[in-house]
């Protein structure tokens, strides 16, 4: 198994990786004596963030490195005892500051694990435990989970888009935070580029890494011949020229000149890299040169703020590009920089020690949370193509009959196959489960988009099944009783 | 002075943060023997990334931890040992790796303040010095300075649009990773934000925290009014209560029955939260409701994918709302996630160590960067309200005629005061700069933007002094007749 980089981040522990209102209410549980009733939160999104209709689940890794370093340490505990509550007196009890710091992390959570395709609503990491240690990894677990499974599914679009053309993760220095940079660069691979530029990701997590030179190199020298003919006899092996710092046609036939010098010397030019103007038009151009020169296998790398939609556009232009270089609109999600999941209570125990089932309502229905203790099974046809999403209950009987989730339609799976997609990753606190290396969590997704390209999505249903929907529908009316009844 | 987290992210150093291009290009200038050559790069960008005609510069301070901790590890070497050419042998040459390894840190760095208003084009980070080392800087200072000065500036719009009301971060979990969401929070600090939910971050930054509770905290329990009971007793110096959980005019009454109780106990409510719905009528309502049962100064709390724009149209609505909470739409820049910062090469010595000026190329003239060993300094009125922002050479004479970017127009500004915005922060290696805390730098941020609301932005003029322009025109001729002659 290969671990994250998150843990080195904050040692001792992540105990602080919160919002204050998870400690104002865990103190609250603690006061009210609360803190030993257990509960079921699971982490979802409502949405997909653009116009695929799936996403690529993507950090549950770094979910699990925070989980096994959510600690506090004595100067977290110091610093928590100095917040001030609106009357100036401290905001936390001391007797509960104790209890935070002794607390033995007791839960049991299930999570589907990185790269596979998820839909909305469906639990990508369900977390049962004790309150207080349920409600306070939400903002954590949120926030690793939301931008890996972004920008996962952002690099499958443009995987997808370029086809058999390679796209390569160029975006550190755009990215939120240099941390945001690595974790980025993970989650594009897993949601299938084939490289990166990031030096430091490519060491974490063996990922190739890739790169020549930038305008800088060319202009050191006192013109771009000479600086190609430098950058070929100092690395002959790595030999793709950046052609547009001066003029980009000029460029190439400059790089053609210096790819001949090399083939003199039993080297061979690896290719050039076009970085702004018309990239189709160039391309085009620049390959009929190198083609013309007898350069016939040498690449056509194109960078500069290229996103799906200009791959797509410029390859039905007829671009002739074997490489996109993307940094900014893969790395920070760019039209679409957040994924918006929560973290929802769906459970509750009551005194007796007995679940009882919780939602949040909503005037939407479609926002209206699911409760219960949920599992997703994914429905197959004979082929094994996927043809519906079912969350169902643990507790509740079970039936492949599937709920729209707003409640209106139904449809009957009675002969599908069917499997569960989330799957034991901590029992009772302890870690049960390895991580694959980032290597293998690509090669699946990239499998898992093969498969769901053969999907037919005008009849694709992701509900609820038969038994939990009806119990959502009963809870629902008495919310609204309740409510009314005041 | 303060320190920022990031030194602890990858001990023992940042070696590795840069893409692999710097490094090959680096071994580029150690085999071809440029290694010692002077070069001067500069840390700009071209365009603000939304209608404020400038940004709040943010990040120097880590921009400073990052540099004093530019090491490479025994790992991080052999790691680039193993990083393979084309011709599947290494890369890197030994020789190159030990001097890496070795290297001792050499270069000048001169900056300008965080929180100081800044314009296109400006060097906000000046680095010269061995050209080696001045490169591979390049990725970390521009994602780092990039980042927070995106998030300081959208900070100040939204602080701006709030006018009187308080601003609070609320953006962890949404933001582009744990490491996104505390520099995130700082440099949401320092445009000018009350506080934040962030604990870490108030912890590293001795940032204000706040929070109550959340939905889960109402559904644990029967009802609302009971959840409102419990957390009154539990925390009666914290009460904010969340009032939309199920149906939000009802929890505002609820909210009222509980405050009453309060005072019955000697407590005050602090206020309410509204998280849904339409924010400013509610606020009206909810207003109304604890006004007439002599909650006068109870707050009212709004939070729910709000940004600047929603703050100006509620508040023109007449919403009644106290207090902002933001957190996707502030923390990851939301309409624009980069800003698109670039580090170019401004200057290099010849064999005969002098100082050449160097440019990049660009079919628009507004693209092409500018050359030379620049400050900026900006020129004042009597008033001591800025009129102009000048950039000059060091090298060169100094006048205060100011041309523009696109170099066709020019303006006098002979009688105006002027002060200089970069200030030293590395003398050969060693740091000369102590960096303000946070709280400093949002005061000098919150003053910089008082001052810039009283600017004319019509007349308002940046670009370069006359002997730059004139410097920056002959090498735009000279380099176009070069390319044109081959």
């Amino acid at each position: 198994m290969q671990h994250s980089h998150i843990p080195k981040i904050y040692s001792p522990g992540f105990g602080l990786v919160l919002d204050l209102y998870h400690l104002t209410m865990a103190s609250g549980f603690w006061e009210r004596g609360l803190y030993e009733r257990k509960a079921v939160f699971n982490l979802f999104y409502r949405k997909t963030p653009y116009d695929t209709p799936y996403t690529v689940a993507g950090g549950l890794q770094l979910a699990i490195d925070i989980i096994e370093n959510f600690k506090f340490s004595s100067e977290d505990i110091q610093y928590l005892g100095s917040i001030k509550g609106s009357d100036d007196k401290p905001l936390f009890d001391l007797s509960f500051l104790n209890y935070l710091q002794r607390m033995d992390f007791e839960c049991n959570i299930d999570a589907i694990p990185e790269g596979t395709v998820v839909m909305p609503h469906e639990p990508l990491i369900r977390v049962e435990g004790p309150l207080i240690q349920a409600q306070i990894l939400e903002a954590a677990l949120i926030n690793v989970v939301n931008f890996s499974t972004l920008i996962a599914t952002k690099a499958a679009r443009m995987v997808q888009a370029a086809r058999d053309q390679q796209v390569i993760e160029f975006g550190l220095r755009r990215a939120q935070g240099i941390d945001g940079g690595i974790t980025a660069t993970r989650a594009a691979y897993i949601g299938g580029c084939h490289g990166t530029s990031n030096v430091i990701a490519g060491r974490l997590y063996d990922i190739p890494v890739l790169g020549t030179h930038a305008h800088s190199w060319v202009m050191i020298f006192d013109d771009e011949i000479t600086s190609f003919r430098e950058y070929a006899e100092a690395m002959p092996n790595n030999s793709i020229f950046l052609v547009d710092t001066y003029d980009t046609i000029q460029g190439v036939k400059n790089a053609i000149e210096i790819g001949k010098e090399m083939r003199r010397e039993g080297h061979e030019m690896v290719g050039i890299r076009l970085d702004s103007g018309d990239l189709t038009e160039f391309s085009i151009k620049a390959r009929k040169l190198l083609d013309e020169a007898g350069f016939e296998d040498a690449m056509i790398v194109a960078s500069d703020q290229i996103d799906e939609y200009q791959i797509e556009e410029m390859n039905e232009r007829g671009a002739k590009i074997d490489s996109w270089g993307i940094g900014t609109r893969l790395v920070t999600g760019h039209d679409k920089p957040a994924l918006g999941g929560v973290y929802k209570l769906a459970a509750v125990t009551n005194e007796a020690g007995e679940w009882e089932y919780r939602l949040k309502l909503s005037e939407e229905t479609i926002k209206i949370s699911n409760p219960g203790i949920q599992q997703v099974r994914r429905l197959s046809d004979g082929q094994g193509v996927p043809i519906a999403d079912m969350i169902y209950d643990l507790h509740l009987p079970y039936s492949q009959r599937v709920y729209d989730f707003n409640g209106e339609q139904f449809q009957d799976y009675e002969e599908a196959e069917g499997e569960d997609l989330l799957v034991p990753v901590f029992r009772n606190g302890k870690r049960v489960y390895d991580s694959p290396g980032v290597g293998e969590i690509r090669k699946f997704s990239l499998k898992q988009q093969a498969l769901f390209s053969k999907v037919d999505w005008d009849n694709y249903k992701t509900g609820l099944e038969k038994h939990l929907h009806h119990r959502k529908m009963e809870l629902v009316e008495k919310y609204k009783r309740e409510t009314a009844a005041k």
